[in-house]
Formats: C-alpha cells, sequence, structure tokens
C-alpha cells in the first residue's frame, strides 16, 4: 500500500510531521518520500503546485487520491487503515471527544506558536509593532499555561486523550517546535515531560528531521515566553 | 439523545452554525440551547467559562462529555450517531480524502475572511495599516477565486464532495457569512450558486439566525473584493 503514497515535505514544519508520524503508526513505512526546501520556495515549484494548487507542505498523494491539509491526511489515513498499525481515534465516546477537542485546541496552539515565532516572516517591517508583538508573547504564554493543566490532569497516561491518538500525532510536533525555539523547560515543566516521554516514540524518533535540533541563529525566539 | 444534550451559541458566528447544521442532519432536534451574546460579553461570563476555559462559541455538552471546538465536535457527533439522519462522511476513499480536504480548506477560508471582516477588531488602532488591510484582501480574492474553481468542478452534484458532508457542514455558513458581508454575487457567481442551492435545504433553513440577514451598517466591508 505504502508504495502508492507520496509524500512532499520540508524539514522543519510541524504540519509534515503530523503525516509523518501517522504514516509511521499506521505501518505504512515504504512511502515514496521527497524533502524539498522552503527557503528555496520549492513549495512554489512546479512539481509541488501540480498536486497542490495551494502551493504548501505537506503535499500528498496516495494513488491517485490527493490530500493535502495535514489534518485531513491524517483523518484520512486513519480512517483508510483503521485494523492496520495503532489505532489512533478512540472507541470510547468520552476519550473520543476529548481526543478531537485537543486535536483541534491543537491548531490554536500552534497558531499561536507561529504569530512569535514567524512574526518576522508574517509581518512586513513598516508594519510591526513591538506593541504586536508582545501582545502575540502573551498569547502564547496563556496558550501554554491551558496545556500545562490539560497535561496535569492526564499524567497518569501522558497522553493527551487516553492512549496514544491522533491528538498527540497533532500536537506533539508544535510541543517539539516550542523547544526547539527556546521554550523553557522549567517554566513548562508538564509540557517538558510530555515531550520527554514521548520523542523516543518509534514513530516519533524515526520521522525527526535530522537537522531538527542543530542550533540555529534565531532559535531563542521562545526564551522569555 | 438530545435531550442531554446543550449548546451554547451566539448569533452570526459560523462555528456555531457548523455545529447546529450538524445536529439537525444527524435527527438531533430538541437538544437545550442558549443564544447568549458575544457583544454583551457573555462568552466570558461564567456559566461558559465553567465549560469552556477558553470562553468561546459554540460551548457544546452532551451527558458529561464536553466538546467545544466545532470541528471537533461536527466529527464527534457524526461518529456517534453515524447511522443517524445524514451521513456525514463518504465512505468511498476518493470522496472522503476530497471531504477531509475541503473540510480543512474552510478553515483557511473561514481565516482569510476574518481577517478582513474583523480586521479592526483584531487588530489595535494604532497597530492598523491601510497596506496590510490591503493584503489581507488580496489573499481572500485569492482564497475566494480557488472556491470559484472547486465549485466550477462539482457543479453537477452542487455539493462539495460527492453528497452533502461535513465540507458542506462547516464552508457553507463561511460562503453565507461572506455574502452576508457584501461579497458580490457577480463576480463569484459559482459561490452564489452554491450559496442559493444549499440555504433552503432543510438543516440550513432551520439553523439560520433570524436576524442573519437584517441590515446592519458596516456590514459592506467584502463589497470590493
Amino acid at each position: 500500500m505504502a508504495e502508492s503514497m507520496t509524500l512532499l515535505w520540508c524539514s522543519g514544519s510541524p504540519p509534515c510531521w503530523r503525516v509523518m508520524i501517522t504514516l509511521e503508526e499506521k505501518n505504512l513505512q515504504g512511502y515514496h518520500q521527497k524533502l524539498l526546501s522552503f527557503e528555496n520556495k520549492e513549495h512554489k515549484s512546479e512539481e509541488v503546485l501540480a498536486l497542490n494548487p495551494r502551493g504548501q507542505f505537506p503535499t500528498f498523494k496516495h494513488g491517485d487520491i490527493i490530500v493535502n491539509e495535514s489534518f485531513a491526511a491524517c483523518l484520512y489515513l486513519e480512517s483508510q487503515f483503521k485494523s492496520q498499525g495503532t489505532r489512533l481515534i478512540p472507541e470510547n465516546p468520552k476519550e473520543q471527544a476529548l481526543m478531537y477537542q485537543r486535536m483541534f485546541e491543537g491548531l490554536t496552539f500552534y497558531d499561536k506558536l507561529d504569530w512569535v515565532i514567524y512574526y518576522k516572516w508574517l509581518v512586513p517591517e513598516d508594519e510591526r509593532h513591538d506593541s504586536a508583538l508582545k501582545r502575540h508573547k502573551e498569547a502564547l504564554t496563556t496558550e501554554l499555561k491551558l496545556w500545562e493543566g490539560y497535561l496535569q490532569n492526564v499524567a497518569e497516561s501522558s497522553y493527551l486523550a487516553g492512549d496514544f491518538s491522533l491528538a498527540d500525532v497533532v500536537v506533539f510536533p508544535s510541543v517539539a517546535f516550542a523547544f526547539r525555539f527556546g521554550l523553557s523547560a522549567e517554566r513548562y515543566p508538564r509540557l517538558a515531560e510530555y515531550y520527554n516521554l514521548l520523542k523516543d516514540r518509534p514513530s516519533i524518533k524515526s520521522s525527526t528531521p535530522l537537522d531538527w535540533f542543530e542550533y540555529q541563529q534565531g532559535f531563542e525566539v521562545l526564551e522569555d515566553v
């Protein structure tokens, strides 16, 4: 099955990582993959645009089926390979509701991270304001505290909603992203614990981009959050 | 079943409308509902915060299960009441993939609408720039043209992915939202056709907020998009 799949991705992208973790969890190793460069604008290349009119990573193809939105790809793969590999959506109604709830709160979390980490890329120089960046940082602090609280409540299992699920698939890359950009493990101990418990999970470890933790200048942007 | 459900909502909110359409489609009429006021900040009331720490509409409860994110609530309801009412996720893999893809692109669509419609609410006065609003309008135009193209391709069925599905549940309220705020039916004929074909669908008609189309000043913000 995996031989009929192709993933075009770039390193350092939480949305790409979500799809890669899902593929690993569903035992779909051996798919075709091509690492492209965001810096070189390869997401706007003809190769990507032919499959993805938005010109974004990930771009994912299964046979003649194209599904590029990362959440869509994860839900599609779980549905099509339900009984293969890890079951990523709990059956139990309460856990399932919590799973979906955390999964979609994960989008807000990622959005708030983006507004701090990529502020300079998202906003042209003459439209930037210290007051705006300060507000984005405050919103991110509020968001991070919410997740600290959620993880306090689920400490016994270490996952966000019962067993490992799509909620972890989509949220973990954002947590890793936050620490990569300098988030303090001391100020956010539950998030740090969650990160440490999950980072060596086979699906995550084998899909972690090799250069993810190389030091790069400008990667301390979350130090004071 | 519906008697054990409670929805706290506000008028004019596409996310609330998504959940209401889903409840109608799944034959879950008769749920408890309470219309609250966003203008009076009732989303930050104790009643809402007790169920929803983010203080947002919709806030949704089923028995002792709370699921507030609108996409989460729609997916949860479809999963729990799969064989009741309309089947909202296609079985066919190709249609299912397209359904998830459009559903999540619908989030981008809604986000781009928000950045134009609510620019003044999202950005404090001394941080506003004409250049930023112009860029948001251009991004929205690009987005709207993408959807015009999608609808061109599915004209025979009038829905976004095969039969009526969760893709329509989440995207229709944004389309209605756009026309409410002055979008030109002449410049976006496919979106206008889609809107007209779906607006009288029972689940949509019965859940359309009564004041949705009352004239209000400032509701022409999309006229030049």
